[in-house]
């Protein structure tokens, strides 16, 4: 007979076999004493403590037994939720072509995140961060009619980034593990299906990790889409600043927040004054002029000269506020927007960094809605040393585009019901996003319609890290003594301890109770050492198995063994003959805590 | 409760919900009537035609979800085989920094192989195609007493290689999936049993695949090691030549066969005459002087100049002998060996290519053990467009180290039983390998021995090519409809065909049937696409599960369903109340075949 695994089936002949005694002195968990100097949060800290992984160089972590025990249970979560959802698993190659990234368009804005390099053959070849190049173009050649949509692909891989800084193990790694999964819809009402079917696959994946994430809304230009949603841990040490209201649960990557135009505190100056130059000799920033001035930094407008694909336009915000270069690029509709260096700025402003203002200035100007309608304000005068003062920009400047170019930041007005948004920092694990038809445009993925119509397809891309998804969980699940897993993603669910390897008796009854519970399907680590208790104890803490079990003389002289669960204090005594039952019970009742939806 | 899954636990709550029925139309399972023109050779053409796969670019490939599926479960056949055996799983970075192989002395043996790049810090990396260097570094680190030992590491990994010239789909890829494992022992008996464990893991694993192997004699010399054994397939488009014996089984490696010396057709010429010049105007090959003198070739000594290390050295062998280089590189004690160019052997013999030879050639000189004490024999003058008769070896040449410098060919005789050889071609899925203390010598992996002595470990190391095995199944089972797949790889086990899918009862039954089965553990392609009968059972061929289920209105008229095994004719009428029963019987019939040793 057969059994499931993991939608396959395996031999039970095979099975049986198979359940082996996992022994701790017969493993690879090396336990630190000491936190290694390349750890600077918890995470990374009891990932090095516990023996999960080690670091090779830079950003690249060999994964050891107990991490990738771990990891493996990630990925069969997320395989297990994929295929719920229909999506298909494939693997597509690491290495590509690099002109198929140019037929995208997208060499020139990755080049810099990807390893390349040519083969033998004097062929450009990338290792692909993403796939969408290389699925769109089998979509292409595979899929024809309406009939073969939607379709989901999904693959589980190692991927390569060349990050600048590596940093927080496997946070962000030069090499890491994804789960990326591509749809292809016929219309709009297909991908909104195929987009939210994947969003509730995300929130099962994270809650059955155990992960708590936040989902904002995410900045979907980049890609070319039009809905986008990140899947967020909350967290000290994330990359991405995120802003979340309290009232309505509104929340959105910084990049998307909406930051709308409210009162600023500076109060409108209606007695129509002249233009007035100040010297303000070497006053350069927004907060020296304003102090020099006495005057609160709103009232100020910055100036920043930025270059939209090479060309230099003018950007304004109120002088407390930062400019958010995603929403510039998308007013821009730029490919690329960066800030001018100081050679541009003087050539351009006629003045150096600092004193540029909108007053006199031949460039395109773009400022933030905020700004409408202000009069006496404050502005540099495009000359050194110089700002000028009662600037009224309808009247003293030239043709402005106005729009939402601000940063969101803490105590903005939540844009949905108007409380007030917080700003919090975020560890994105998860990404799903509506592509809509740019790739399949660009690649030639097209599909006959019942018509007979050729008409691209409609995409989706959804992204899980999953072994920044696993490093999460311990940022989100640990204490001062170590790990403390969830139960689903546990290396091993229980740890069976013998206190001293030279009484036999405790040794035969660890021994039992070891294979007893791996028969029952359980994972069981026998820490069979001959240490003394107190360092099985301390790196039992470490390790963190939901689960521990005690199996001592004293206890055992009763006939009893002792139980703890690693979050408790609690230590339960357990008649050996019990033992199975009681243990098998408690897995499963930590089991339920991480049903979705409960 | 909970079902083991792989040595892991996964909730069967999820499990139940998990039987999902397979439709066909809801799969990509592209099938093609033709072959497509890079395909040569038999599995190849099947993967593609079957739709198991697609092609990026050169060496580089897609797996759908039917290649995928195989592929996975032979990784499970491989992974419980190693579980079994000891060994630990991990993962280490396929990125690695390069200094790491300068170290070992590698980079300059196999620079030509791997891919390179620099990063962003401007570090030199390359993609390792192997992992010795790393994981010594990790056993350097982690492993310090003998009580650590013995200890094997494996992993399932994407390696990638930049092959000059990609061929035949899997089987020479730039990128493709391998299982590394790696021993680490106190002393030779330890790394003997070590290395025992693999090789007889190996066996089983190709066994439960399906895939017959000779296991020969490789050569163990590049590797720095003692023993080495080779999985092979036996098959014309094998890249790899091997001997094997008919009488006692013997079975070599070409690169390792030992040729044992013979007596030579020619007859020992020993009437002592003189060297004497003769004109052989442009004669350069043995061929063509052994015909214009009316001799055997044999009788013609061959003469080549090779550089070891850039050194240049004389290799003479019997005219109608190759040399095996591999050999010649042990005998020379080289790291690298190759032949001299034109250039170079006009200079140290003062004659064009083709007229080098022993007398009066100062260079070392390295001949085959069947030359020696040989007289009357033709050889090169160093001289243009002339030989020399009547030459004596121990007579006419300097200092000769003799040795086995030939590769041994069809009709040799075995070296153990003296039977005659055969050649074959073979295609290498699995290599065994004692490594000894060369990486861990050079990279400082050593441990403490009881009397606290600090020791070198001893090392092994254990390759499977896992997609090269997924394809070397389909190149022996495969008839000229497509693939036969063994139970335990097929992508499912199970076809159920709806011979029409207007007929409401057909549909119905099979749907039914093919939920049952799958709630039986079996894996269950359900083919319900609105194709006529004969495109169906077409595809079902060419897919090759193992067991196709037929469902009609004209069976079921009389109850019943059409059972029917890939690879046989028959076709069996099964009542549709006894259909899953019977089915399962089958499979288990099926499964049976590929127990080890049965």
């Amino acid at each position: 007979m057969v059994a499931v695994v993991q939608g396959l089936s395996v031999d039970l002949v095979f099975f049986e076999l198979l359940i082996i005694m996992m022994r701790w002195s017969q493993q690879l968990i090396p336990t630190l004493r000491e936190t290694p100097q390349e750890a600077e949060i918890p995470s990374h800290r009891w990932m090095l403590r516990a023996g999960l992984i080690r670091r090779l160089s830079g950003g690249l972590y060999t994964y050891l037994p107990l991490g990738f025990r771990a990891m493996k249970k990630v990925e069969a979560i997320v395989r297990e939720e994929m295929n719920r959802a229909n999506a298909r698993e494939i693997l597509m190659p690491a290495l590509q072509p690099r002109d198929i990234w140019e037929s995208s368009g997208r060499w020139t804005t990755l080049e810099r995140v990807m390893f390349a390099m040519q083969d033998r053959q004097g062929r450009n070849m990338v290792l692909g961060p993403t796939h969408e190049e290389v699925i769109t173009g089998l979509a292409a050649n595979e899929l024809d009619s309406y009939r073969d949509l939607p379709m989901n692909f999904y693959q589980i891989q190692t991927k390569f980034r060349d990050e600048i800084r590596p940093r927080f193990g496997l946070m962000r790694a030069k090499e890491f593990i994804m789960k990326d999964a591509y749809s292809f819809d016929a219309d709009e009402e297909g991908i909104a299906r195929s987009y939210q079917s994947m969003y509730e696959a995300y929130g099962r994946i994270f809650a059955r990790c155990g992960l708590e994430t936040t989902i904002v809304e995410a900045d979907s230009g980049a890609m070319g889409g039009s809905a986008s949603h990140e899947f967020m841990v909350v967290s000290e040490v994330g990359e991405d600043g995120i802003v979340v209201c309290g009232g309505c649960g509104y929340a959105a990557n910084l990049e998307r927040a909406e930051a709308p135009a409210l009162p600023m505190s500076a109060e409108q100056d209606d007695s129509e004054r002249h233009l007035e130059p100040v010297a303000t000799p070497d006053l350069r920033s927004v907060v020296e002029v304003a102090e020099f001035l006495g005057l609160p930094t709103d009232q100020l407008i910055k100036t920043l000269i930025y270059l939209k694909d090479g060309d230099p336009v003018a950007v304004l915000v109120p002088g407390d506020r930062d400019i958010n270069e995603v929403k510039l690029g998308h007013v821009l509709g730029a490919i690329g927007v960066k800030l001018a260096d100081d050679a541009v700025v003087e050539q351009v402003t006629g003045a150096p960094t600092g004193f540029a203002g909108p007053v006199g200035l031949s460039l395109p100007l773009f400022a933030d809605c905020r700004l409408e309608g202000r009069r006496g304000m404050v502005a540099g005068a495009n000359l050194a040393d110089t700002h000028i003062l009662h600037v009224d920009l309808a009247r003293d400047a030239g043709d402005i585009l106005y729009a939402d170019l601000c940063l969101a930041k803490d105590g903005d007005a939540c844009p949905r019901c108007g409380e007030d948004l917080s700003e919090r920092r975020g560890i994105e694990v998860g990404h799903v996003f509506q592509l809509g038809t740019k790739y399949s445009e660009a690649l030639g993925a097209t599909f006959l319609d019942p018509h007979g119509d050729r008409k691209p397809m409609v995409m989706g891309c959804y992204g899980i890290g999953v072994s920044r998804t696993l490093q999460s969980v311990i940022e989100q699940h640990h204490d001062e003594n170590g790990i403390c897993w969830p139960l689903t993603i546990a290396p091993y669910e229980v740890e069976v301890l013998v206190l001293n390897v030279s009484h036999e008796e405790s040794v035969r009854t660890a021994e039992c109770l070891s294979k007893d519970l791996e028969a029952k399907g359980l994972d069981v680590l026998y820490d069979d050492r001959n240490e003394r208790p107190g360092v099985k104890f301390k790196d039992a803490d470490v390790v963190g198995c939901p689960i521990r079990v005690a199996v001592g003389e004293r206890s055992l002289a009763e006939g009893k063994i002792e139980v703890k669960l690693r979050r408790d204090q609690d230590v339960e005594k357990i008649p050996v003959a019990d033992a199975v039952e009681v243990i098998v019970g408690r897995v499963a009742m930590l089991q339920r805590e991480f049903l979705p939806g409960e």
